[in-house]
């Protein structure tokens, strides 16, 4: 990172932690310079960032002064926690895919996507290493390569790990089509048809779909907009239904973009080790921090083997390539013959070229810009629905992902507010598909991993005025 | 197909179907070469060919004789047939996995293998035009090409269909990672745990594992070793146990290698349209056809939308790509559903990789290449059984793919053979991979798409030693 980077991260560290408030003057510039030691151009430069990323303004002849964006406040813990914590039946398949077809709309403004846009990814670099690694291609390592992946890859994977902090055996990584196939390898892995598992409560509709798919019972546990699972309630559950596995995200959960602290996935692992109930952890948003260091992963607290880590590259780097893996601990041996029985492996073309990458790509500069850009869409995002949206809105502001969780006033309907606002060509994703009970009704995701433009800031501002309407 | 290629080809086809026997004489260069209206030269390079492929052998100053591969008896249906047709749990994952790590070292002759060698596929042009595909790739491909799969790869698929005779719509497409998934898919979309599905004895062990993994039974049926699938048991079983689907290969079958005629074809069609049961219809091995022209799917009999037909590139163009796809009739919708919440979708590079190939490539010249291959090396197999294996072994003599199924007197057990076969750097899949109640016991399947050299030579030597002493 150059330094100019550094200084803007730290300020914006500030301001997102509120130390430095709305209103708030930067010290000038040549007190900057002289307190830190940097150049003045440099310190200029620094303050041109977060005026970029929607954090400061400048004013005329009096300097930078931080934007009201603290102004919105974050949800209560209170309404967004679910009360039941019965064994459901999951049905939602039909009501998914219809809101899916409905929100996905290619013309809408994507406030509703699961994705981020892919023009923040390096597809050109990609896709000319892909072109030299599928050229040195091995004839041999198409089969070779056969169900766990192929051996440089999860090498690579391993080592990231073990950069990380968190290190794992090369052995226990498979190599999947996504995160997506991981959690659900990991899930068939463990329950069978009639099993009741654990989901937060809002959770990723996937994870529904994925119950759903299996014949599994769903098990709501109430989960904090800041900082993850009730664990309290989670112990109760795990005493009360004996659960086959439970199955969340500790870093910017979707859809909410809670970051569970260390201290609490410590305290969960030994609370599911107690029980003997695996975790299947989808941690498919943890390079997207906006912090000083990536989130471990709750599988670093692990000592038992009963994390499966799951994880990929299409929210981080290589959007569409369908690269995921799963660090399965004492499962992988019966996750990877799911693999096998289920589609052989991922394509070879694809795990040598992010093998390729992952040596020479350059893959921790691009996550360094990717994560500014995410970070500076997140501001302008809050700083528009602090203006636009109705009396009483409170809005998650995640540390890090694409995905923000907004809660409207009790009173409002969002499958009435989004009939309208697709009439008006913004999409956006609605509570109900986050609980197979189809709880959180005022509530919505947005996705604010598109870039900043005039048609995104027009389509929020929209979207408050028709949320405006109905309350 | 150059013309002395067509020539040898037609040579090829007479001995296959027995018009000339071992022995005979071709007709002399200079008769042929009038007769045919072709160069003599031509007809040399004609000879030539049918001597590389094992199915001649010129004697001097005497001419061309075909060799004597027909002295090797083709299975009757009888011993083959299985004879129970009850439903039953399949279990077992356990025995075909401990028999998959035993015969599939990578040090021993590789006559046990499920893929032909990658060496003969055309992976380094696959390489340029996947090069050139992903350079070229529009980065909303990456979300626009979700569940059903690539546009483009798609209307190709379709226009090879249509090529082929039997049209289907785009729409029913879905792309997966290779025919399993697809075979998977369909089974999951249209069978719930506890549900009894129809498969062929011997069966394709994947299958059975795809059974197991979703907690469904299995009903065999006895499948010729010629054509297929007996029609009489399978109406009984339609009657008696209401099967809630029905999985099998009517062309070039694995492990027998069996091709159902067309009136067959249609004839189980109108069966399973009268019980209204679908057909999962795996479809893998009909490119490599060595007759004149590619034997019809199944599904072009169908007009009720009832047949899933499943293929791939994987055994015929690129191995180690994983792209296969199922035309799902009336189950599309279902099947794509599926595909979009186990793994949303197949990788766009490779997608965009088979659309280009398929459009510029060469893929018929591939394959007529290919098929050539094959057929020698059958030729030589065939030879070397009938030469070293024990009186009264009999093999079936496909008329495409690249497994063939050898029946060895009654006596013997083949586990038992294969434990000495190991020991000595040959494998082969045991008869028993192939039935849910371990039957076979006295077969094998041998694969003949790896390149015929002395080490293979030496290898179907050693394996027929080790058979003999044991019968």
């Amino acid at each position: 990172m150059k330094r100019y980077e550094t200084l803007a991260e730290d300020i914006a560290g500030s301001i997102r932690n509120g130390i430095l408030r709305a209103g708030d003057r930067l010290p000038s510039v040549r007190h900057c310079s002289v307190s830190r030691k940097l150049s003045p151009s440099t310190v200029f430069k620094a303050y041109y960032l977060l005026e970029a990323w929607g954090l400061v303004q400048a004013r005329e002849r009096s300097g930078y002064y931080v934007l009201p964006q603290a102004a919105l406040p974050q949800p209560d813990p209170g309404p967004v926690l679910a009360q039941r914590e019965d064994q459901v039946p999951v049905v939602v398949m039909e009501r998914v895919f219809d809101l899916l077809s409905l929100t996905t709309r290619r013309d809408a403004v994507p406030l509703a996507s699961a994705f981020p846009s892919p023009l923040l990814f390096p597809l050109d670099r990609l896709g000319r290493i892909t072109a030299s690694a599928v050229q040195k291609l091995d004839p041999w390592s198409t089969i070779d390569d056969l169900s766990s992946g192929n051996a440089r890859l999860r090498r690579n994977i391993a080592l990231r790990y073990l950069a990380g902090g968190s290190p794992v055996h090369t052995d226990e990584i498979v190599v999947t089509n996504g995160a997506l196939e991981a959690l659900n390898l990991c899930l068939a892995a463990v329950a069978r048809p009639g099993d009741a598992v654990v989901v937060e409560s809002p959770t990723f509709y996937a994870s529904l779909q994925a119950l759903e798919r299996l014949g599994l019972k769903a098990i709501e546990v109430a989960t904090h907009p800041r900082d993850g699972m009730d664990l309290g309630v989670l112990a109760r559950v795990l005493e009360q239904h004996r659960p086959r596995a439970c199955w969340l995200m500790t870093n910017f959960q979707n859809p909410l973009g809670s970051l569970m602290p260390d201290e609490k996935k410590k305290a969960l692992v030994e609370l599911l080790s107690a029980h003997d109930v695996p975790l299947i952890e989808d941690d498919v948003y943890a390079e997207l921090f906006f912090g000083r260091e990536r989130p471990a992963p709750t599988k670093s607290f692990d000592t038992q083997g009963l994390v499966m880590h799951c994880s990929s590259f299409s929210k981080c780097l290589a959007p569409g390539y369908r690269v995921g893996w799963v660090a399965a601990g004492r499962y992988s041996q019966l996750v990877a013959r799911h693999k096998l029985t289920m589609n052989l492996s991922v394509a070879a073309p694809v795990q040598v070229a992010l093998a390729e990458y992952l040596e020479k790509g350059g893959f921790d500069k691009h996550l360094r810009q990717l994560r500014q850009v995410l970070a500076a869409q997140q501001a302008a995002f809050i700083d528009a629905i602090g203006r636009h949206f109705p009396e009483g809105t409170r809005a998650t502001r995640p540390q890090g992902g694409y995905m923000l969780w907004v809660e409207l006033p009790p009173q409002a309907d969002v499958l009435a507010i989004l009939e309208q606002a697709l009439a008006k060509g913004v999409s956006f994703a609605p509570g109900p598909m986050f609980s197979p009970h189809g709880r959180f009704k005022n509530c919505m995701r947005l996705n604010y991993g598109h870039v900043w433009d005039a048609r995104m800031a027009s389509g929020l501002a929209e979207l408050g005025r028709i949320a405006c309407a109905h309350c």
